[in-house]
């Protein structure tokens, strides 16, 4: 419970939008500071210090590392001001504190952005459990969702859960060097019920540079910048087999199609007009064009499919994983035990593609094949 | 009037539709030669000869020119089976016949294909008044609209209103080149109100690499087809100021979303699911990638707007005009009669930077300043 609490109990009804009471301040913590992490706390705290409701500090929640220099990165970062290894030659303001103490991170906070490689989430909330404000408030970056057979929880569903506390989510056309350098780009919140809250997270993350916009549909947005991931493997696919401008455009079509009915199975709540948002066809452009999920599926395809996914992220992503390829596995699982493979022809066959049962020409193949786009 | 008029007249409650009738089989022209024209009839063809309800015969109309070696091109075309000024290297099947008599290509015809440049369909229906098939269906693959300052005359509506005959169009992420090396792609059909004719439209175009989806929106599929090349002048200018990917996909969603808006604008039956079809995103994703509009507004913006669009264009396109100039004035015009510029700041930018109101980076800047999108 933050020291801070006991003055803002009374507004239960507010569901913890305490920051429009008279001198009361919000204070934002940031869970995470890979590339993306650090490019969120700079977007919050260039807010956070022109805005008169939050407070000025942004804590920035650091796994701690020691450099090769023997120095420890939240010490790096608090010196420089810059997060050094993940995000070297960007200021992120002198507002922002590296702690590597997640429980003293977040304790403070009534507004918290989850912003952590999807794998570590898990533990995070695990081990934030009764450490949080009752009326904070949480924000998820995180794309990739838990997969269980009855289908997919929710990055931002699960947060809620682990923690009893309200989540929306932040997505976009969003490639995090970009923002970094300041080039003008948008992104989308989606969230629950309540308006205010979207309100504060539009406000906290808008900066002349990088445009917010609210959509209550946080399901849809956020099942956006996981499945995107799946449509960029096909398009990958596509580059990698020369096929053209046309192909690729139909694919990346068909693929944004696959999403929106995926997500309407799922939650019968999903807008259409979500999928015009930035989270939607903007982010699937940027995805498809840019991106290690293109990149590493084109890689496979030129190789015709004889060095598997594992051996081309070992060499080409230093020990990253590629998001789609896991995202297609649970999205082929969850249409596998409900019927539905038929109804998805292209997120079934990026995964026969990934997984070695089908070549990557196939790609094109069941398009012509079928010919009728059944959805 | 053609020859078979007298057997099918009593057919009237069919619009047209008589190729049901038993034993009747469908005559089929192409108007117009060019690379698109070419490789529609190439298409075209490959089904007449396939299936048992059309004639073999696919009448090409060519609009007649002298070849450096003297020869006539359609002499050349029915000589070699390709057209080789305009698609030279592929055949078009041999039962397409080039004709360069416009009244003798088009009097047998029962199904129209309008494919010629924009700036002559008005010469071309005015001559063809009389001549076609009380009976006959039309299809427009053309781009382009007559603007009078009332709002935009669709060409299909004003072949319809010229001939007194229906009129469907076809629009897709159609790079010609690409579609004549049978490399997969889609279109989409926009028909007014006879689903059979769509079908009968979908089978004569579809191939087993080429896929065609039939919309009831004929204006919605025909007005995507004219105001991406808006969209892609926009995406020039982002690739020619270096943008960067993040920038490009939120003016192209802008962009999209703009279209919709006037095209809903325009006509109140325009549906938002047109834009989800190959006339929509995925045109828009091609134009915006690949395409002459893009090319030459990069150049726009890499020389500061100091060198003219029609410069560049002289330059670059070898006599060929924009598209995307011609329509961004008359949808500003249009938008400027209305009073309704301001719901419409990708399209009033792109015109404004065209006439040289404005510099190149002001693309970016009505994004930035603006910072919410009001439509």
């Amino acid at each position: 419970m933050g020291e801070n609490a006991t003055t803002h109990h009374t507004n239960s009804a507010n569901n913890g939008a305490n920051d429009n009471q008279i001198g009361f301040k919000s204070r934002v913590s940031v869970i995470g500071s890979g590339r993306w992490g650090s490019v969120a706390a700079k977007l919050v705290a260039f807010n956070t210090l022109n805005l008169s409701s939050f407070h000025d500090e942004v804590k920035m929640w650091v796994f701690e590392e020691t450099l090769q220099s023997g120095e420890k990165l939240t010490d790096a970062i608090n010196r420089t001001n810059e997060n050094v290894k993940y995000l070297p030659g960007i200021k992120l303001g002198k507002n922002v504190i590296a702690d590597p103490d997640l429980d003293n991170a977040v304790k403070d906070a009534n507004m918290l952005v989850f912003v952590t490689p999807h794998q570590f989430i898990d533990n995070i909330c695990k081990s934030l459990v009764g450490k949080v404000r009752s009326d904070a408030e949480a924000i998820s970056l995180i794309k990739g969702m838990e997969v269980k057979i009855e289908g997919p929880c929710l990055i931002s569903t699960y947060i809620s859960e682990q923690l009893g506390i309200n989540c929306s989510v932040l997505m976009g056309a969003n490639l995090a060097n970009e923002i970094a350098e300041e080039k003008f780009s948008e992104a989308t919140v989606g969230y629950r019920n309540n308006r205010e809250i979207a309100e504060q997270w539009v406000q906290l993350f808008t900066t002349p540079y990088f445009m917010v916009t609210p959509v209550q549909d946080v399901e849809g947005v956020e099942l956006c910048g996981t499945l995107k991931n799946v449509v960029a493997i096909a398009a990958g696919f596509v580059d990698g087999l020369d096929m053209g401008n046309n192909t690729k455009a139909a694919i990346i079509r068909f693929g944004l199609r696959e999403m929106r009915e995926f997500c309407k199975l799922l939650f019968s709540s999903v807008k259409d007009d979500t999928f015009f948002e930035s989270c939607g066809v903007a982010d699937v452009i940027t995805t498809c064009f840019g991106g290690r999920n293109r990149k590493v599926a084109e890689a496979f395809a030129r190789n015709g499919g004889k060095r598997s996914f594992d051996e081309l992220e070992a060499e080409m992503l230093q020990g990253q994983k590629l998001q789609g390829v896991t995202t297609v596995r649970e999205v082929y699982e969850v249409l596998r035990h409900r019927g539905l493979l038929e109804l998805f022809p292209l997120f079934a066959t990026v995964h026969e593609i990934c997984s070695g049962c089908l070549p990557p020409s196939a790609i094109v193949i069941y398009s012509e094949k079928k010919n009728i786009f059944p959805v």
